[in-house]
């Protein structure tokens, strides 16, 4: 539709007449880049995982959950904070890892350097609002506060709605975001299945653990009257 | 940017450059949109209020709640589910009334008769899993289920991320889209905050309540041990 514009060759993102001036391209490596936030995670959740051994009455399964929690809300805080607040990220001269993460990561979805309005509006919710809960989530977890099930069924409620909003106004706008299937599957499909299962699988655990709560509760009013 | 068209003044609605083929404009006036949702509202509530007052142990609030998950619950499913599978609305020769609720309800934001992506996944989402759910919860609270201030918080945690998302969106998209200040703050800030105070209240007595189930049963469970 757009005529071929000269820029359009600078950067590498789909489509092709996405007008990004200035852009600078990516130094790193892919391999460096994922190796990066594997080694980072991998010591995140080491840490909370011993952390957490020092709680007492703490089940295994309730170890990896605050290890989940801890993950996910500094991905949401530190990476997806930047994103959010970094509107010209693709511009630095001496990029930081965190830029290169988004450039690397537009290669599967470019309406992240391109700023779509769903995209950033996702984003600054789950950076704002999720990733601090999930910190939170994990510390009611280790202490075993009353509200510790429903915050962690209201924060992964709130994780598949965001992945919801991001795939329908993906498909709504054509689909067409992907540099190659090999990004497409790699980057846009499989690095966020795991925001899809995971909070689906929370869900259903602490909705059956409150429901079988609430009713156990509501028996035992009914015989005391 | 885009240079004037002939088309431009065919339609009402800001901007003035958004193009509409085949508009076909607003047959009915303002109040008889607003009256007939307005009293088909009347005519729900009402028929919800004596239904529920046929369940035994019903409180004055919920009776009230019901009421409102009915209410909200036909809207997310006729009305803005009609949106969503109606692209092409405003092009009715013979316009139904719900094509004119849009029409009409778009001098507020344009995005809908201009079907913006973020709109219409949000409206998806809200018209597809949020309306039966609505349903739901309405049968849930009458028939005292366990899982029914769950249902309650899951909907409007869902509504309000909705809502965030819609307003968000509009914010990174420039907040122009209402004909006038008028319709602005009737349609887009008035209408719509009735999703965001309601919700809130909703979220918070459920929270509470579950909170206190929860902990009451944990006590008790260490009593006996």
């Amino acid at each position: 539709m757009a005529g071929i514009h000269a820029s359009e060759s600078i950067h590498p993102f789909i489509p092709k007449d996405l007008i990004l001036p200035d852009y600078v391209p990516i130094l790193l490596s892919q391999s460096t880049i994922l190796t990066v936030y594997g080694c980072a995670s991998l010591l995140v959740v080491s840490f909370i995982w011993i952390l957490a051994g020092r709680f007492p009455k703490i089940s295994k399964l309730d170890k990896l959950l605050m290890c989940w929690w801890v993950f996910t809300g500094l991905t949401h805080m530190i990476l997806e904070g930047y994103f959010v607040f970094t509107p010209e990220f693709y511009k630095q001269k001496n990029p930081t890892y965190l830029a290169e993460v988004w450039k690397e990561y537009s290669k599967g979805d470019s309406r992240y350097v391109g700023r779509d309005s769903a995209v950033v509006a996702v984003e600054g919710i789950t950076a704002v609002l999720e990733g601090p809960a999930c910190i939170l989530a994990a510390y009611a977890i280790a202490t075993r506060k009353s509200y510790s099930h429903l915050l962690q069924i209201a924060i992964a409620l709130g994780q598949l709605y965001g992945t919801a909003v991001y795939f329908v106004t993906s498909y709504l706008d054509g689909d067409n975001f992907a540099v190659s299937p090999f990004y497409y599957n790699a980057y846009y499909i499989f690095a966020n299945s795991f925001w899809v299962w995971i909070p689906s699988l929370i869900v259903i655990r602490s909705w059956k653990t409150i429901c079988a709560a609430v009713s156990t509760q509501e028996q035992k009013k009914r015989k005391t009257r």
